[in-house]
């Protein structure tokens, strides 16, 4: 039964610590964050820092190891979306004020 | 240094199981799931399946409830990023089968 424990905790560290690479990869290839969510990235980034302390705390470097790594691919999925909210807004501005520069003309 | 940890740990227990609460809920709302990787989800799925098991193995509810609602968010935005995948490409291929018709006239 140990045994059984040992692999399966070996195989969830290993997804928990991965699961998130595919996103990083797609997100820095197109750029493009529409759908996704920036409060789910806002929790992750928590959720993980929570858990790598946690590890700390119980001197499990299985626990931290697999969020430091989890920590650091949400928080470049973070940056992008909030990036791309600020540019997003920026040009919103921008096109608003031509508006009104147009009106006034 | 206990009372930390269990607090942590109950911190981190909540996190977990609402992280991809809000994705689920955008993913629901839009119905978009372009900037959405599918191959994480394939992955966030497997990942929680295995915590869940391992979290039985140990006989921690804090564990295996956490990532059954982790599971079912992930399922349900795997469902939509597939549902979608398979509308575009018979989208796809009705355009194709369009053009070749007007090929032909």
């Amino acid at each position: 039964m140990n045994l059984a424990k040992e692999i399966i905790g070996w195989l969830a560290f290993t997804t928990s610590s991965l699961m998130l690479v595919p996103q990083v990869l797609k997100v820095i290839k197109t750029k493009k964050t529409e759908s996704v969510s920036l409060v789910m990235f806002i929790f992750a980034v928590t959720n993980y820092i929570l858990w790598t302390v946690y590890g700390f705390l119980k001197n499990s470097p299985q626990i931290y190891i697999a969020n430091i790594l989890a920590f650091t691919s949400s928080a470049i999925i973070l940056g992008y979306i909030i990036y791309n909210g600020v540019k997003k807004r920026k040009e919103k501005q921008i096109h608003k004020t031509k508006e009104v520069n147009n009106l006034g003309n």
